[in-house]
């Protein structure tokens, strides 16, 4: 039984094409800045939203009915699942994925077990990666949906969910590090609190803190060469989430000293959740040293969760680009879809389009983000405002060779009194808008 | 002409008291846990809010029509707020006050005279101060009012500007010392930016760091004893605020080397408009070592913007004050009341009423947050919550003397297996409400 | 095997009880304002988040276990969840429950055999009632959780769907009148639409207005006397809700002829999540004429869904009572527990202490509503504030008497000038502190 | 002296300009679907935002310095400012303008004197205006900037206000009937609270109804031809507006039977703050029939109070002008620019770049709404869902041919068990995006 209608992949038409399962913008060899669409975007295709997730929401039921979510041999809808990816990957023409451990294997009824569907199913995906040239971008650990994690993983007040923990990612690095993933990402799941009342904020934060450092120490141990990636995330599961957003991560990383070993995996709709934009999460990791990878998704404004819908913003991803672009790019990173389709898109079909309509909103907003570059008018915009921190007199104030006091002396004696010029935003939304 | 209605000092008179103008809960001299309410509380009253704000926004203009913000000499004005600070203050019995530079003096037309203007000011304070006893808990610069500053302060792409606030902090330090002040404000008013379009978000950053810097340093220069504060704030007037909130500040202070010299003035306001609770806030702080001070109002949660108002809830009081109490108490910190009365009460009485009520809803809440220490359930439903990381084995694994391979051979050979346990929110959100 | 860890009904034991099964507040006999309190109160415990949910949310599965949630016979299962019902209602000597059908009775595989499911365990229910004196406050029909109801129920594009829901309607309205329910509810569930794209705003409003008056005539039909409910709801589960809030549904009425056939059940919840207070809802509908019921839970102001957490915050809950009281309290209505426990609160006995925590809450604020309508301070500050209007020639303009160009007139003439007067905001809190 | 750098019209030079000051799609002439752009889109400047807004915010002064906000006489200053609108407009080539009786003319020291200068500058727009053919939108009084509105216009709790807004109603009707005014505006200003505390929501409503049956009234008697239109708007200034949105704004009007008389003019930052979308606004207003103008503006997601910024999302504005198309076009509306530049956009070239940004902004998207209509793949999806509603049996269901149990006789015997189908949301979302 066929799962998608199609059995040709996606191709690339060009802009005039009204086949709705063809590329329009996206064609994986097209250079741009000297390197391909392909080398800039690095897609994956992410088992957790595109192929686990049944359809539910907090108030009703599965509305997917995937064909390995029915009953039967766990292990056997594991490969039917897995088969899956690789027929989605084929047919989008996408070089990554990406899983969580429990997204591919089925638990079990212990640890033991679960490592071994972990290694078994892994062993399945390493023959098909070889088959196709398909990539693991990343592995990372469910640690929250077990009950569990409930009063979370590392930062459980119960030091036995610790060790399970590191007991979990160890297998997963182990896995991750033979499927040559290119990344390990820790997302913070259930590391956080809902009420004071019942919680040793201090406490879960060293706790954390440690595991961190376990995982880094372990890391290097067995020669895995890839970042490990911090996922920030506030406001859900938990009220209170330890990994906010990217300051947030970074404090923590600072504070354990480990901000030269791990960095970030952004993701838009935390990043809205968090009252920031996505483009500054991004800004802010590049200026801190920590950005690493891209959770491509969008977030309803509107709602306060997580809504995980396929990003489709021309003019919005286009500035995330133009970021990504300024910070030097995705090096190990890529743009994982973290995305979910409605619950209401019951075709399989439905994912398709989905990830084609991205694909292709993030390849015409990467045209627009190398005009943006290529172009040079909005950065010469922003030298020219600061232009004035370029003089000598200026850099040696910002390097620490005057003291308050000199500096305040020079400013009455001078009789500095700065007049403000214009920050014409408005000039520079239009120039973006000739871009997109 | 009389300001309010009455002369008398408000009194404490019981909680059975009718009298509007009478303290039915707070009594300076009670002891608890060991100190005085009013050394608990530490109260101060706020020039900005109580005598300046004239009660416009952002659809209509002045409501308060206060005499000092009529025509006329503007020093003269300035001795009579002065004078109303301390009258307040009087009528009120409370100890501290604070202010912003711009709050106490007018600008003139340079900042020399700016500078002379609040010296002459700041003297005639001192003078107040002396006759009353009354002490400064901290003074800090406006930095964000005038047009100059309206692309940041020592964030403004011109060094001028930030030429000009180094001279501008350097004198309100100079007059907090002199007139004692327990403390130095650092509030980032326009400290972040509206658009990455005209925006290097690396460089600002960078300027921020060489301010804190400075400051510190001339702060250790002319001796001056108490900590430098940071009020973390999100949001607005910029859209992306640097000081976010307190793990944000914390990440700044770390990448600055500042985190022992530097501490936060944590807002209710603010906290709640970054997506945190008050208390998380505080009790963040702690965990972090940089709590210092309190600004005190309350955000209304259903409005996006710093709504200031007087905090009168006592249960969400006792949650804050109860963190408190744990973190140590206020030290050279205080309970600021940045607060304002809403733009209808043009009553000077209203100022008054909101003290009082503000003033009799945290010695409430003070009262049951000491009850909640003594009687010491609450802490002991949490101690137990985490009894079992304080077993050597696992206090040995959390200090780093396993690894994560050795924590994973021992999960498997043990076969650890987390059974979860009740949180208990319920039962402990009703032990809350036998204490308030 | 037992369920609770108490068997003896929790009983009022005073407000210095320090037993956590007690009640402190809750004395149902008490007279308040001429009543006792459990006729003002009229609390219902509710099938749906008390026994039906398991603990999930949208990152993780079950967590609570119940027994019966587990394999076995779904008729047994039901029988033994309605015992507990009553168990529980024996235990917290509640007087009123509520239940939609699904919750009752499994679905079964048609909606035949779903029928005579809920006939069954509603005979069930009946002899449960006849040997406790128990009632029921209202039911109502699930017609969400099904993926048959994804795209909406009276509104779904497939008018099967329609159909389907009115036999289901039918059903669960003739179940109700059997148990001698005093009221019947309508909530929305998935009635309203993700994105216009595939939606027709003005089709699905019609079939929304037929279905309501198929349901209203059917009630005069079979002579069910309690009033229809709708429960306004915003944002979720669909991101645009056909029933917002108060206003909306009164629109929705009007615009169908329904206002003096439907009432409003308003839950504090939804309230907040369409940026209203509690009072403020409560009152609309009074002053409307369609306030009906309460559902009664707290959200947290940060969290964009809804948490349904027990309502713990006296101040906030004496408010929405207080507009209960002037509104002329609940007559048919009730104030139902649609709260759930936190998912970590995985002890049965957490059932009893929500329950209890906030039965008691509620007791503490009608004490102080009561207070406030016996005290007359509060309502004689808003007289007086409109006590001008009162006058004849104020009366006569307000009742039509003049016409624009004679109030412009008489304004030009006599030379009105109006002088603003204090709000009083800040005064009025404090004296509501004197009652809570 | 100058204020704006150029002298000639802004031209439309097509989408490859690159010059900054000129349409590269707003082509007025260019006909679509029938109609001239310039018939379509009917762009309007406001005084309000782009004459009268010094760039202040809550937390510091102006920065505009515009001439005639500087001392001088009130007079000379309107007619500079009435002078600058045209220079604007004819600059722009907007064919219309709209504004408040404040906005034109210094409020003096009566209501007399208000009148007289507000008729005063009234005879000087319409000189201007027949000169240049430019026509008014509509016109509309300011009844919250003075503190004497600060507890509301027609329903302050002081009857005085009541009458004093009434009077200023009727000049300013006159006033915009004088001018050939298509619409007259009515904006809620402060019709809202602050606390029920203080506060008769009843006797509000009341009052507000009787206001706006007078207006309605005088309408008629002078026989001014446009609609009335409501502006519906949440949050602030008052916390709890009475124009919340559409469907809050058409429950008002059916309580006073005025649906037929007045319509709503739909702003993005209000709809948006409300909980909706625009396009839901625009789409709600054109189903219950009272859809009329647009202020045309956006507001920041994430900021919780209006931003008002100028639009220049292409996509999300597309969803708009499709609404309004399906609609059927502005008729008496137009698309006001309510908006405002940032407040560091100080230089008044900034006011030119906005404007020109937006106007292709919205050019855009007319051109993307208008393939949307007429390539039909959307709509024919739409009806395509409805389908079967549209059968006879349907029909008859749904206008009343059936009873409740006529219907659940017809499912149960014919055993309907309807089956979803898949919403499609990404595949049109997709299709969105072949449009933009």
């Amino acid at each position: 039984m066929r799962f998608y209608s199609v059995t040709e992949p996606v191709k690339y038409e060009g802009p005039d094409s009204t086949n709705p399962l063809a590329f329009r913008y996206y064609d994986p060899k097209r250079k741009l800045l000297g390197k391909s669409m392909a080398e800039h975007l690095r897609f994956a295709v992410c088992y957790w939203h595109t192929l686990c997730w049944p359809g539910l929401d907090p108030f009703g039921g599965e509305t997917f009915l995937r064909p390995w979510h029915q009953a039967g041999d766990q292990m056997d809808h594991a490969r039917r699942k897995a088969d899956m990816m690789f027929e989605t990957l084929r047919l989008l023409n996408v070089p990554f994925f990406t899983f969580h451990d429990l997204d591919i294997a089925p638990e079990g009824s212990s640890l033991k077990e679960f490592n071994r569907n972990v290694s078994t199913i892994a062993s399945h995906l390493l023959k098909k990666m070889d088959e196709t040239g398909v990539k693991l971008l990343w592995g990372t650990a469910n640690m929250f949906s077990n009950r569990r994690f409930m009063a979370g993983a590392a930062t459980n007040p119960d030091p036995d969910v610790f060790a399970y923990c590191a007991a979990q990612v160890k297998h997963c690095l182990d896995v991750t590090k033979e499927l040559g993933g290119e990344n390990y990402v820790m997302w913070g799941g259930r590391e956080g609190y809902e009420t004071l009342l019942n919680t040793d904020l201090k406490r879960e934060l060293a706790q954390a803190g440690r595991f961190l450092n376990l995982v880094v120490d372990y890391k290097h141990k067995i020669g895995f060469k890839g970042p490990i990636l911090i996922e920030p995330k506030p406001q859900e599961p938990t009220k209170h989430q330890y990994d906010y957003d990217v300051a947030t991560v970074y404090s923590f990383l600072k504070a354990n000293g480990l901000e030269k070993e791990v960095k970030v995996n952004i993701e838009q709709n935390h990043a809205i959740l968090a009252g920031h934009t996505f483009e500054h999460e991004i800004a802010l990791a590049s200026a801190l040293g920590i950005f690493g990878s891209i959770d491509l998704n969008r977030g309803d404004y509107q709602s306060g969760w997580d809504t995980d819908q396929f990003a489709m913003n021309v003019p919005e991803l286009a500035l995330a680009l133009y970021e990504i672009l300024k910070a030097g790019g995705l090096t190990t990173g890529g743009m994982n879809f973290d995305a979910k389709i409605r619950r209401q898109s019951i075709d399989p079909d439905d994912l398709l389009h989905a990830h084609v309509g991205s694909m292709d909103a993030c390849a015409r907003a990467l045209i627009a983000a190398a005009k943006m570059i290529e172009d040079g008018r909005l950065k010469a915009e922003v030298d020219k405002r600061y232009a004035k921190w370029d003089e000598p007199k200026n850099q040696a104030m910002l390097h620490g060779k005057e003291s308050l006091a000199d500096i305040a002396g020079r400013v009455l004696s001078e009789n500095i009194d700065p007049k403000p010029r214009s920050g014409r935003q408005e000039y520079l939304e239009n120039l973006l808008n000739t871009y997109v």
